[in-house]
C-alpha cells in the first residue's frame, strides 16, 4: 500500500459570486467544498486509478470532520490523526464576471510539540500495520513545526523499509534533505525557491548536496526532467502540452510517481506515466481527480528520451 | 422563559488580512467565529443580562456543529433542531490597512416542506415544556420557506399563550402580520422596505392594515420611536448618540423589548432599557455581547417621552 501524508490538511470551500467588489457585500450564488492538501489529492488520484492507498496526517475539529466527511465520500481510504487543533480552511471567490478567483488562506493550527509528536506516532503504527512499500509527504508543514519536520518522517518510513517521497517547497524540502528522500519532486519555481538558481542542472546538484537522491523537476507545459542519482537521466513531455486547471496536476504527478515506485515499473514507464496523469488531471476541473479513459489516451501519446 | 427562534442561524467568521486585493491570494492573518443570526444574538445578550433564555432555530451540519460548540462556550442555552441541511457560514474580510469590510454570504440551505415542519414541531414541544412567555421570531427565513413562514410559528405561539415579537425584513415580516404578532420592531429602513413609505407613521399605519399590533421602529442615532395599538406613543433616545459598532444594536433593543413583555416592566421603562441596551451594544465589538455596566450607566441618561 501507499501512504500519504498530509501534515496541513485543508478543507477547500469555493464560493461564486457575480462580481467581487471590495469593501461590499455578496450574495453568494453557490457554494462548493472539498477536501484539500496536495497529500489528499495524491491519494484521491491513486484511488481513482485503482490503487491501493490510505491518506494520514493531521486532522481536527469541525472542520477536520468535513475533510473526513468528504474523503469518505470520495471514497479515498483515510485514518487522521488528531492532536494538532482545528483544521484549516480556504476560501477561493470565483467571479463569474471575470472569471478569475481571489484566495483567502487561513493559517491554520499552531502545532505543539505533542501535536506533532501524535501524528509521528500515528505515521509509525500506520507503518506497522500496513506494509508500505511508498510513503509521500507533500504540502506545507503546519505554523510551529520545525524546518526539520520531514526529515523525522523520511527517516521513519526508512526504518519501515519503506521508499519516501517528498514534494515541498522551501523550507519544509530543504529540511527533509538531510534524512535522504529517495526522491523529491520540487517543480521549476520551487526548486528555484529551494537552491537560489534558476539552472536546473544547478538547482539538482545543490539539492543532491543537501542530501537529496533521485529528482524530479516537473515543467509544467515542457513536462518533466527526472534526474536520478544513479543512471541517465529522463526528459518526459506531450508533443502538444493541453491547456486546462493546472491546480492538482502536480499532485497527480506524484500520484504516479509513486504508483511506479509501488510497482517497481522502471523510470521509462514512471515518466511517461507521470506526464499522463498530470496531463489528465489539468483535464478536471478539481483537484485530486483524474479520469481513466483520458490517461488511456495520453500516454500513447508521451515522448520519453534519455538524456 | 423567553424563547428566540432563528430559522437562518449562521456561522459568522472574521478574516484580517492586511489588504484585500480582488484577484489575489491573501494570508490570512487572524481568524475569529462566532454563532450569528439574530434571534442568537438576542438569546446571548438576554443571557448576559440575567434573563433566562433558550435559543432554539435549525442547525445542522458540521457547522451547526460548531455554532453549538460556540454557543456552548459562551453559556448560552440552545436547542436547535436538526432537518434543515448544513447550516450556512458568512465570510466577513476586514482589511488591515482600509479598517473596512468586504463579506460573503452563503445562500444556506434550501428548505424542503419536512425540514420546516421539524422546525415548527420542535418550537411546538418546546413550548409544552418551557413557560415561555415571549417568544422572538428573528431574522432572515430559509430559502424555500413560504413569505408566511412566521405567521405559522406566530399562531403557535399564541396557541401556547405566549406573546410573540417578530424582528424581520420585507416579505418575511409582510408575511408575519396575517397571524397578528404582538410586536414588530423594524428599523426605518426595514419599516420602508415592507410599507413603500419613508413616513414612520405612514408606515406604521400600513403595517397595522396587514395585522400588526404594537410597533417599535429603531431610528438609530435617533431613539426608536414606539406605538402601541393602544394608547400613546413613545419616544426615546439618548441625548449625544454613541458611536461605536452597529452590528447587534437592534438585536440588543430586541432583547430589552423581550425581557420588558416577559417582565411586565410597562412600555416606559421598556423603552427605557431597549435605548439604553441597543447604545450598551454599540460598545462592543462583536453582536451579542453587553456590559452591564454600560447598561447601568447609559438607562438614567435616556430622554423618554410620550407623543
Amino acid at each position: 500500500v501507499i501512504l500519504t501524508v498530509t501534515p496541513n490538511a485543508a478543507l477547500d470551500i469555493t464560493y461564486e459570486v457575480d462580481e467581487l467588489v471590495a469593501h461590499q457585500s455578496h450574495r453568494v450564488t453557490a457554494v462548493r467544498q472539498r477536501a484539500g492538501g496536495k497529500g489528499l489529492n495524491v491519494a484521491s488520484v491513486l484511488t481513482r486509478m485503482g490503487h491501493p492507498v490510505i491518506a494520514t496526517g493531521l486532522v481536527g475539529g469541525a472542520v477536520g470532520d468535513e475533510i473526513r466527511a468528504d474523503l469518505e465520500a470520495r471514497g479515498v481510504a483515510a485514518r487522521f490523526v488528531a492532536g494538532g487543533g482545528c483544521s484549516r480552511r480556504t476560501v477561493t471567490v470565483v467571479s463569474a464576471l471575470h472569471g478569475d478567483a481571489t484566495i483567502f488562506n487561513e493559517p491554520g493550527p499552531e502545532l505543539t510539540g505533542p501535536g506533532w509528536q501524535s501524528l509521528v506516532a500515528g505515521l509509525d503504527s500506520l507503518l506497522g500495520e500496513a506494509t508500505a512499500t511508498v510513503v509521500v509527504l507533500s504540502g506545507s508543514l503546519p505554523r510551529g513545526v520545525p524546518d526539520d519536520g520531514y526529515a523525522e518522517l523520511v527517516a521513519l518510513g526508512h526504518a519501515h523499509g519503506a521508499r519516501v517521497v517528498v514534494d515541498a517547497d522551501g523550507a519544509a524540502l530543504r529540511g527533509a534533505l538531510t534524512a535522504g528522500p529517495d526522491l523529491v519532486a520540487p517543480n521549476r519555481a520551487e526548486l528555484a525557491r529551494a537552491t537560489g538558481t534558476q539552472d536546473v542542472a544547478a538547482g539538482v546538484a545543490a539539492l543532491r548536496e543537501l542530501g537529496a537522491r533521485d529528482v524530479l523537476v516537473s515543467c509544467g507545459a515542457d513536462g518533466l526532467v527526472l534526474m536520478p542519482e544513479e543512471g541517465a537521466g529522463w526528459h518526459a513531455r506531450l508533443p502538444v502540452p493541453l491547456s486546462g486547471n493546472p491546480t492538482g496536476a502536480g499532485d497527480a504527478l506524484v500520484a504516479a510517481v509513486a504508483a511506479g515506485l509501488a510497482g517497481d515499473s522502471g523510470w521509462q514507464r514512471t515518466v511517461q506515466d507521470a506526464v499522463a496523469w498530470s496531463a489528465a488531471a489539468v483535464l478536471q476541473p478539481v483537484a485530486g481527480e483524474i479520469d481513466l479513459d483520458d490517461v488511456a489516451r495520453l500516454a500513447p501519446q508521451v515522448l520519453v528520451e534519455a538524456r
